[in-house]
């Protein structure tokens, strides 16, 4: 059976945020939140153009999802994220009990699995989903910032 | 010499912070942020009234000192805290990469030196001041919700 909104689906759609902060010049992370198949919160890293390190895909998107649901937990939501979140943004994760995470590429120099911060006991992991796209987007951003 | 904007001034104003989070009936934490021994941010708890996870006190602090110096590294301050940080506003705090962190009250369950995440190396960490105060304040709080 075909799924239509399957992981890679979600998470091409988390890219399209990513494409979205390359666009502005940002580090290229994207994150949705997606409740009963539907996409609830939305972010693209914005650290720069807020000057504010806390603006990270993922932080913008919990938010978002919180402020539509009207309240804090996100236990029936999965959220996608091109790159494997940080300590900060795994911590907000664990926070909001969150059913699932699902990542592209790895970040194992600032990554929450080598790097320190754990998720809810409740969350289930998924990693790699669309890898190479997400780290392809990553390589593109820094070779154009080194040309620069 | 006496000092009049010693860490204890500094963490009274984030126990005023405090303060106001219990009156809001939200989780008395409160922070500031001081450069140049002026408070340049401030923030406490808004988690319940905002519903969203991501609105601890240093989180806001951090964010309003960010905006205050237009830049986002708070290298040259300081932040204090009535209670350890979790391992969300620890990875913040790291992001920042700030001179020092200043808290009140251990959190053994849930703050970031047990439960996860780090600091930047560069960052001094000082524990303990006015912990009794902030202890206090929380232990204050929740026998007013039990009660309820």
């Amino acid at each position: 059976m075909i799924e239509p909104f399957d992981d890679s689906y979600f998470m091409r759609k988390a890219l399209e945020e990513a494409q979205q902060a390359f666009e502005e010049d940002e580090i290229p992370v994207g994150a949705v939140v997606v409740s009963n198949g539907k996409i609830i919160g939305r972010g693209h890293n914005m650290t720069e153009r807020l000057n504010d390190v806390t603006a990270h895909a993922e932080m913008l998107a919990i938010t978002a999802a919180a402020n539509y649901l009207g309240g804090k937990y996100l236990r029936d939501c999965t959220l996608y994220v091109s790159l494997e979140p940080c300590s900060m943004c795994a911590g907000a994760l664990f926070w909001t009990q969150i059913s699932k995470v699902v990542y592209g590429a790895p970040d194992e120099k600032r990554g929450f699995k080598t790097f320190g911060s754990r998720l809810h006991p409740k969350t289930q992991l998924i990693e790699g989903v669309l890898r190479d796209e997400s780290t392809s987007l990553l390589q593109a951003f820094f070779r154009s910032k080194r040309k620069k």
